[in-house]
């Protein structure tokens, strides 16, 4: 017998990767939970992450965002894609959005989501997600920074929303990508109702009336329970059962919620409607509120549990709040995410610039604001970072660079960075900043291309993030500079670009013209 | 940016095993459907194991074993340890269960199941079973194959029975070790009820009555469906599933019949009457009946599905039929498993022997028996082996040696080797070989040593397959070896022994008496 593999497995590294999956650990290492919001603008909290209180931040009640920011870091510059399924397949796979190429929504297999366009064809991008493995088209093959965690000793829990890959392809399923646990998560990226009474989008004898409807809540169908309670009531059952395996847990905490439709949560409707508040955005604040309460029931559970001290809280929205379709919010459409201009779909800061907390006992200084950016790619290594886990193998380059520096204040990784985005498909609303175009933001700078017709649009956003004021009259070296670093970096990633139906020749890069 | 990573992705070592989920494969690499029946003994089918057919032989009707028989090889020497947990932790890590020290039967956290003894106490052995990390008192560490599987691009099934762990410890769940999906598998190893009358063991609003209550089929709740029934039609939607991703699929069909209770499966129950069964006889042949139904219904679906070609097929069940019963089987205590004398629980034949089939289209020849010996740790290595998946690490040893050279007959590695068995615990039942025992095969001999009385059996097994005449008195020269090669593989995998309660001291080893 050879006794030379039982020997390192109190000897190995801490937190080797690979297939590994005992390696101990010489300190205790965090629990971490990454709470995802869906569609949650900029300034949807009472919270403000600008320098002066909103509207929306006056109405809406956040108070257990209010909470974590008082114990943590509040990230006033972080980026994500426009849509959903960029970002989460960013954050899945650490790559930025033009290299992954799901530059717009998935849902069904082989089927793009696109509105079509008179003028310009969309590329042949990756509408089936991405994947864990080959042998599927359409998609980027990525490692999952979670199989990673898991492979080091984690255990992982999903809660809420996956929306990795399309239906019927191998990166549907959050089982693929390293979750122990999965919670109602699925290839959808919406949802058809919030409602127990209308069984989460399902018929009384159990058939789902949408592609969107919730999976896995089946034991609340009935009840008065609203969707985002649900997942928090089944979250911290699986938190229960993670304290008895003596493991260190990632708890991915992706809320359906505030995603349309904009179901009423009865538990908070009456006391915005008391404020005089119209029923649309009384609804909307209910969603906000109700989201909000899960943070703090998770909280209290990490108190209670004496888990609190050795747990990293991290907030985040996968995208700006929609502001593109009338019937939902109200007011003139773009202006829901104000100061920011524009929302969901848009390159925009209303359609990109999250919310954003990052709360870590011991580490994280408590109460203080960092406005150095980041994007959505970066929690990728810095999730790694803070589980501890090095010199892991990926089968794609990671785009993202941790943004550990930055909490612990050893360091500024967007210093001398730019920040990219493409989108070269067709969303289908139209706005400022939506649909067809591609965007650098380097330091104060920001450039916005658009494919279709050449538009350059130069903002020096910390002056203006209102993106008011259009520069590229006036500094045509910055455009020249800008365009050059965006067209090399697409050309540098692969990314892809719409072509002109008329010709068939894609359209020009942002330094082609 | 650095592309070393990207480019790997093509030139990767075919399946290398670590995190890297996503190797491709130049060839179509095979499915592979572990059948694995519980508690079923060596003749418990019409399909002889033995030279002649025997009275349940001639009782029982198997045709997909036959059926999957013409097909493959039939391993008439295949062997497991005597009970369920043991078994199913050497499967799961490669081990022999004198390493892992899950010698008995595992349930609930902390809680040891061994019957007391008025002579030996019983070892601290590992009734929390086996885990996938570290962090666990009275486990065993290991690194599963099925992860292996998984992170070299399978698609992963559990169906049915898994009793890797304990409940409440981190490898109750089969989603820990690497199982993509997980149908009706929790930490038990038996099952509260095969009816769906009766909720699988729910009461009519949902509560578990046992911890033994099958969860996750919810929905034949209330209908006929039998739970053997219930987890193949399940297993087929799974199979439907992962043909939609393109990835060699990897499916534990692990019933979890044909343990007790004895239900009746009326779908077959009459035909068994007929012929002048006894209830209880006729009951055990529908349990079989519908086990065979399932290998049947999974066979015809890789038929329709253009699968049969590329997919391996391994039966095999888990521990010999259970003999040492009344109330269950008709006939004298132990003689349930003739020509083998004994069952479940004992290191005689007829616990440990099993009914044991590989069908490997084009590998395997078609309608053959292969008589060398292999040992259920053996399926480790072998798996992975068929997928193709080398050079991978774990964090054990893997005791287990691939008995694929025995399918492709390019070799023997039973040739020169012995197997071991180590059973320091007190299962509960009585009867031949049952309890407090060891036992070593070598070529055509057989030793089994009893802890507490220093007894020392010894068969040659070809000759003597019913174990009838002890040859130790005969043969001292042989017992001799065979126990210093018993006690000195014992001590070389740090295995467990009873003590003797008078004086505390331990059980010597076979060597030292």
């Amino acid at each position: 017998m050879d006794k030379r593999i039982l020997l390192p497995l109190t000897l190995l590294p801490a937190f080797q990767s690979g297939n590994i999956q005992a390696a101990d650990q010489p300190a205790k290492r965090p629990n971490i939970i990454l709470f995802m919001v869906d569609d949650m603008g900029w300034e949807d909290t009472s919270l403000p992450f600008w320098t002066e209180k909103t509207h929306y931040n006056e109405l809406y009640e956040t108070p257990n965002m209010e909470r974590i920011a008082r114990q943590g870091v509040m990230f006033t510059q972080a980026y994500a894609s426009s849509i959903s399924s960029p970002s989460r397949c960013s954050l899945i796979t650490g790559t930025n959005a033009a290299r992954h190429r799901v530059t717009n929504w998935t849902l069904q297999k082989d089927k793009t989501t696109d509105r079509k366009d008179s003028l310009l064809d969309i590329p042949d991008w990756n509408y089936n997600g991405v994947s864990q493995v080959l042998g599927t088209n359409n998609t980027f093959v990525g490692t999952s920074f979670v199989q990673l965690l898991k492979n080091s000793g984690y255990h992982t829990i999903h809660c809420g929303k996956a929306h990795f890959g399309a239906i019927d392809t191998p990166g549907e399923d959050p089982h693929h990508w390293g979750f122990e646990v999965n919670i109602a998560g699925h290839a959808a990226g919406g949802l058809a109702s919030y409602l127990g009474e209308e069984n989460y989008g399902h018929t009384k004898d159990g058939r789902p009336t949408s592609l969107m409807s919730i999976p896995g809540l089946e034991k609340y169908w009935g009840t008065e329970t609203f969707a985002t309670e649900a997942l928090t009531l089944e979250a911290i059952k699986a938190l229960d059962k993670a304290k008895k395996y003596n493991q260190p847990f990632y708890l991915y905490m992706s809320h359906y919620a505030i995603h349309i439709p904009l179901n009423k949560d009865m538990r908070f409707y009456d006391k915005y409607k008391k404020k005089g508040m119209t029923d649309h955005e009384a609804a909307y604040a209910t969603l906000i509120e109700g989201m909000d309460k899960s943070l703090g029931d998770l909280m209290d559970w990490l108190e209670k549990n004496g888990e609190a001290d050795n747990t990293i809280i991290i907030f985040m929205s996968d995208n700006g709040g929609l502001a593109s379709e009338s019937g939902w919010r109200d007011g003139p459409l773009h202006t829901q995410n104000y100061p920011l201009l524009s929302g969901k779909g848009s390159l925009c800061e209303g359609g990109i610039r999250e919310p954003m907390i990052v709360s870590w006992p011991g580490v994280a200084k408590p109460d203080t604001r960092c406005d150095k950016y980041l994007l959505i790619e970066d929690f990728y290594p810095t999730i790694l970072e803070m589980a501890g886990v090095k010199d892991y193998q990926t089968v794609q380059p990671i785009d993202g660079v941790s943004f550990v520096p930055l909490i612990t204040g050893t360091g500024d990784p967007s210093d001398g960075r730019c920040l990219y985005w493409n989108m070269p498909n067709n969303w289908g609303n139209d706005g400022p900043g939506i649909n067809f175009n591609c965007a650098i933001r380097d330091g104060d700078w920001k450039l916005i291309y658009y494919y279709a017709t050449g538009k350059k649009e130069l903002f020096n956003i910390p002056a203006d993030i209102s993106e008011k004021n259009d520069l590229s009259g006036r500094h045509p070296e910055i455009v020249k500079r800008l365009s050059q670093k965006l067209g090399s970096y697409l050309r540098q990633v692969d990314a892809q670009r719409p072509s002109f139906k008329a010709t068939g020749k894609s359209c020009p890069w942002p330094d082609e013209r």
